[in-house]
């Protein structure tokens, strides 16, 4: 009865001028959006009548501003409205996409200063989106924020999946904790080694966070639409279980320039019961405005081999001469430099990858490596390090272009910046233009050491602004971004889908980092994770666990096939060399047939950290393909092909872990059996531990037609 | 007796490995390196057997590195050689130069980390420079300076005409004192009010540095070929008047990134026991390197009127409109804004403009205030503050070219940047190519505000990487760049004679600024200081020293005229209003007649801080022209006229001070007279407090020939 009377005033409250509701589309959330008695500007969130996000603050502190922006607000108006569209992604985990949300937007006014602030809250059925917005105002015009106030306040010590916050990079491991267990283990948590590191705050945490309650609600807190803003981090109040955004700062602890009219990214709360919508969830992308690309044709999904693993595990070198302490452009001779004999971008070893993705059918060879600069690249906060136009006297750009073209392959070129950003937009028109005047249609683009100057970081508004510049000067040149390193994606491919692909996190190359490697269960996490805003160029296809170098990669040759479906990317690598691919070939016809398009998703398991299961539908075909990642523990799939077409008999190939199969000692035991199947069948797959399953389906008819 | 026997032992000294002597060619200089017992290299420098640079230290302190560069040095190799030619400059006070000096390079090695660091003295007739080099080397790659330590130790208790040392600024008033008094004038001598200034040090003062000594010496410290590294300045231990350099740090407190093979700019010491000399040296062009311009028949000196001092003053606006809050390119529509009626780059307004230049024979207008962003362009650190392409909607970019072109004028661009310096560099090509398009030869580029992004200042590495990168493109679109508030000139002008100005001190416009307004001495002393490095864009030929905003410009007319003369620079602007030109005809008329290049200069008479007396050669004729400029105390000249060609007979135009002219209450009180002289002419002539004379000599013939 008491619980009933509390309940009844605050519902009371909602009527109230200070106090507004908003519900989603199908009913389940609820957002409550309120002033306190100060007027601090606060909100809830409720899922089917369970607490997501209790009473949580919103506003800014200010510099040089007593009053900041708080509280002592008052509601001056308030719009409510509905949204309800598809769209069509030009590149996607499914052919349509539904945008379809309630919306409230708060304008609010500071009585004492008079001045506006509105809070846009937009509901969907998968969870709420929210953002701050300047109006044009004579009381409020530019404005340095000291940092963002806005409030997450958990309803419990909720399991998250974090990696501490960081100003440089996101190539962490996730620890799986209680978040009353966070600050105990973040020292473990913040392996040291990577080439630019900065953390904040023992209980700092980056985006995006995923969260399961006891009760079993699946939260994720993320961004949306990071453009000319710094990226968010999330900082808890550990005894309170409060995350409160903690952006990241310029050299001189400023967080934010704004300039009214102004809006922030969208902060987003992604919630269910059930985790694979979380998963299947678009709301990232439909808080991105649309495509600003018009024409759009010259987007394509790839498939792509590349000079790169070799590098990484060691067996070759980006560098082209060893013979000189260090190395400067323009005034270091290469043409007349001794080579090192083990540099990977030979006209060559090229040569041997192009006709490997000829014979294989992949769309593009990735050289990195193949211009002036690399003998002295890293760690040296050098500015002049790369002009991105200069090959190696053994690397013909024009001739392996032409190579290239005429067995219908294109190469994708390579930009590191070493930080240097500055030096990277200098030549970045220059960059573009050989990119087009040779044939690349696809930069990969690299980020790796500290932000030059000093003082800015890999997250900073400065820095974000760039990769913008970056993605949108591409998209002037017709050439697809898949920048490493850069901030992680808050869905702003969607505007510019010419952003393809990212890094953010840690991909396999950690796989060959020794010590310091990805856990087995790193790809049941990604997905729920990095992924959320955006494709990763996760690059997998590992065949060959033990590497080069003496480095051991955590998967067996199943969960590496897997990948291909479990880690949506319109932008997939086959990792490892020609020759492992031409020792496992019964393997390796996975990854030649799997799409790198897609009509359609299902999510069919998940569970963070333990598996993921994702059936998709090839683009403008009638062939699915599944994966199946697991994580540390064995582990039988039991999964209904529902999704296939009624009444329609598929082929299916499944390239499954052999009962003995592990990712540390028996990597490479996989079976591969066909089996006619349709949707009324049912299948039950063991996967072993790093291990997972790949299945693709052909339908009967097409399997005859298509010559193996 | 015991004096002679210790300088016995130091000139043993000199004869043994560890020291070296170098003579200057004429043999007045003597300068002595040699180690200390601990391997700290030393150097004293001596002048007609004067101290002129008492022992004083070399050498670095490292960022994460105990030893450092600073002892422990053993001299590995020396070697002496001589060096004698003339060139000559693109533009200039002479028409050749003659380069001559005795060099010597120590090779130092330091024993206990094998790193070598060289020392490159080079002894001209008028002073020293010296840097230090870095040869390629394995155990000295990458390196962060914590801070040079070159010292100059003073002799005594000199007189210094100086400025406060700071990062971001180079506009001050200079003080006259002792070195001992500085400390305790520091916080009067820096006024604030720039729109970014960083002081460091209450005995930090800025090069080019002028001194003088109770015996009579005049010393003068700067540097030369400042590229690629920060600026320097002094901090003065003035207990034993021992200044020590003082580089501008980056955001970490951070003075110098250096990857060797690399070197120094040259520390430079210019001396003499007559004042004129200072003013004649070449040594600065001398230590810079020759020009890497091939074709320079587009580099040409300028005479120009310009919509500017219109808006210093007061009378009208670089904005178009005060309708909004704030400005945003690209979103605000300045077609459909309300204009606020005093907008000075109008089309009628510049046509005036160009009409005037017309027919006064001036080669462009220059005008500012022409493109959209002026509404909000200051103190805000906004990024994206100006495009550099967008004119405003009363200002016809092609109509105004051709309009100026048809009566042979050019348009001076005008590219403020407000400290953004990324967004300038984002936008240079784009900028460029817009004048190349329309027929701007030059453009005054400014970089009021902080730098961009905060943590660098005006004058670290970074920001000085800018500026050469400014001045190098537009070389490559044959584009003169005269740019303002960026860091002080140290003779690149020679290896980029498109470098035809800068400002990097205290213009005419502080005239203009009230309460913080030039001393009425500031002329005698720029001379000595700023215009070491190169010339300045001081805007002079001020005839309404009562403004329109109420300031009072601290000058005469005759002052003002003298300028044109005294303040060599191959760009002159005549700064006031064409109606105030034609109240004053008479005097306007040496505007008209004064030339902007030169074949000959003769110092006649310099005291700094007092007065300047200079007599040129205009480029090309038998026409010479002759400025003095006098500081506060009334005085007369006793100039000898044998400067001028023997036997020649010449019409002298002698524009003065009227007897009862003074720089505060009687400003416009002038004379001007013809006279008939020769080479033997002596010429005896009044200056009033802040004023001067101007005189123009044409041979009679000439003359006769001229219509006025």
């Amino acid at each position: 009865m008491k619980h009933f009377f509390l309940t009844a005033i605050l519902w009371f409250g909602i009527f109230s001028a200070n106090a507004q509701d908003l519900k989603s589309p199908d009913g389940n959330f609820l957002m409550h959006f309120s002033l306190e008695a100060d007027g601090t500007p606060v909100y809830k969130l409720i899922y089917k009548g369970k607490d997501v996000i209790k009473t949580s603050k919103l506003g800014f502190t200010l510099k040089n501003d007593n009053k900041s922006l708080v509280n002592d607000f008052r509601i001056e108006d308030t719009k409510a409205s509905s949204f309800d569209e598809n769209w069509k992604p030009v590149w996607g985990e499914v052919a349509s996409i539904r945008n379809h949300y309630n919306e409230l937007a708060v304008t609010l006014n500071q009585k004492q200063t008079d001045r506006k602030m509105i809070i846009r809250f937009r509901l969907f059925d998968d969870g709420l989106g929210f953002r701050y917005e300047f109006p044009q105002q004579n009381n409020l015009i530019y404005f340095t924020i000291k940092e963002e106030r806005t409030q997450f306040a958990m309803a419990g010590d909720h399991t998250a999946y974090w990696i501490p916050g960081d100003y440089d990079t996101q190539e962490y491991n996730y620890t799986t904790s209680k978040l009353s267990e966070i600050r105990g283990l973040m020292e473990k948590a913040y392996t040291k080694g990577n080439a630019s590191q900065t953390s904040f705050s023992p209980t700092g945490v980056q985006t995006s966070l995923m969260m399961k309650s006891q009760d079993g609600l699946y939260i994720n807190l993320h961004e949306a639409a990071l453009i000319n803003y710094s990226c968010m981090h999330l900082n808890l109040d550990d005894k309170n279980f409060v995350f409160e955004s903690w952006l990241t700062p310029d050299s001189h602890g400023d967080k934010g320039k704004m300039q009214a009219p102004c809006k922030t990214p969208w902060r987003t709360v992604i919630v269910s019961d059930d985790a694979r919508n979380i998963l299947a969830s678009k709301l990232t992308y439909n808080l991105n405005e649309p495509s600003k690309i018009q024409e759009t044709s010259w987007i394509k999904p790839t498939k792509y081999v590349g000079v790169w693993w070799e590098m990484i595990s060691g067996k070759s070198t980006w560098s082209y001469t060893d013979e000189f302490p260090s190395v400067q452009l323009g005034v270091t001779d290469f043409s007349k430099a001794k080579p090192n004999g083990k540099h990977g971008a030979t006209n060559t070893n090229v040569k041997k990858y192009i006709d490997f993705a000829a014979k294989n059918g992949f769309d593009a060879v990735l050289v990195e490596g193949w211009n002036e600069g690399w003998e002295d690249w890293i760690g040296h906060e050098k500015d002049y390090v790369f002009d991105f136009v200069t090959p190696y006297p053994d690397f013909d750009l024009k001739g392996l272009n032409d190579y290239a073209h005429a067995k219908h392959v294109k190469l994708i070129m390579h930009h590191e910046t070493s930080g240097a950003v500055r030096n990277y937009e200098r030549h970045m028109d220059a960059a573009y233009k050989l990119m087009k005047q040779y044939g690349y249609d696809a930069v990969k683009s690299g980020y790796v050491g500290n932000i030059l100057p000093l003082g800015e970081t890999h997250y900073s508004q400065w820095t974000n602004n760039h990769y913008q510049y970056a993605v949108e000067k591409a998209a002037d040149y017709q050439i697809m971004v898949n920048a490493h390193e850069a901030v992680r994606p808050t869905g702003i491919a969607r505007t510019y889908p010419n952003l393809i692909g990212n890094e953010s996190a840690r991909g396999t190359e950690y796989q060959a980092f020794g010590n310091d490697r990805n856990n087995a269960n790193h790809v049941t996490i990604l997905p729920f994770t990095r992924l959320i805003g955006g494709p990763m160029d996760y690059t997998p296809g590992i065949f060959e666990m033990d590497v080069t170098n003496g480095s051991h990669v955590n998967a067996t040759i199943a969960n590496q096939l897997a990948l291909y479906v479990t880690m949506y990317s319109p932008l997939q690598m086959a990792a490892d060399f020609p020759e492992n691919y031409e020792r496992f070939a019964d393997a390796f016809q996975f990854i030649k047939d799997v799409a790198v398009d897609w009509d359609d998703s299902r999510y069919l398991e998940a569970e963070p950290g333990q598996y993921i299961t994702v059936a998709r539908k090839a683009k403008g075909t009638d062939n699915w393909f599944l994966g199946n990642v697991n994580g540390e523990t064995r582990r039988v799939s039991n999964i209904d092909l529902g999704f296939l077409e009624k009444g329609k008999k598929y082929t299916a190939t499944i390239y499954a872990d052999a009962k003995d199969a592990n990712y540390k000692t028996n990597t490479q035991a996989y079976t591969i059996r066909k089996v006619v199947v349709t949707s009324n069948s049912k299948l039950s797959q063991y996967s072993a531990p790093g291990g997972g399953y790949a299945i693709s389906f052909y339908p009967v008819a097409e399997t005859a037609k298509k010559k193996r």
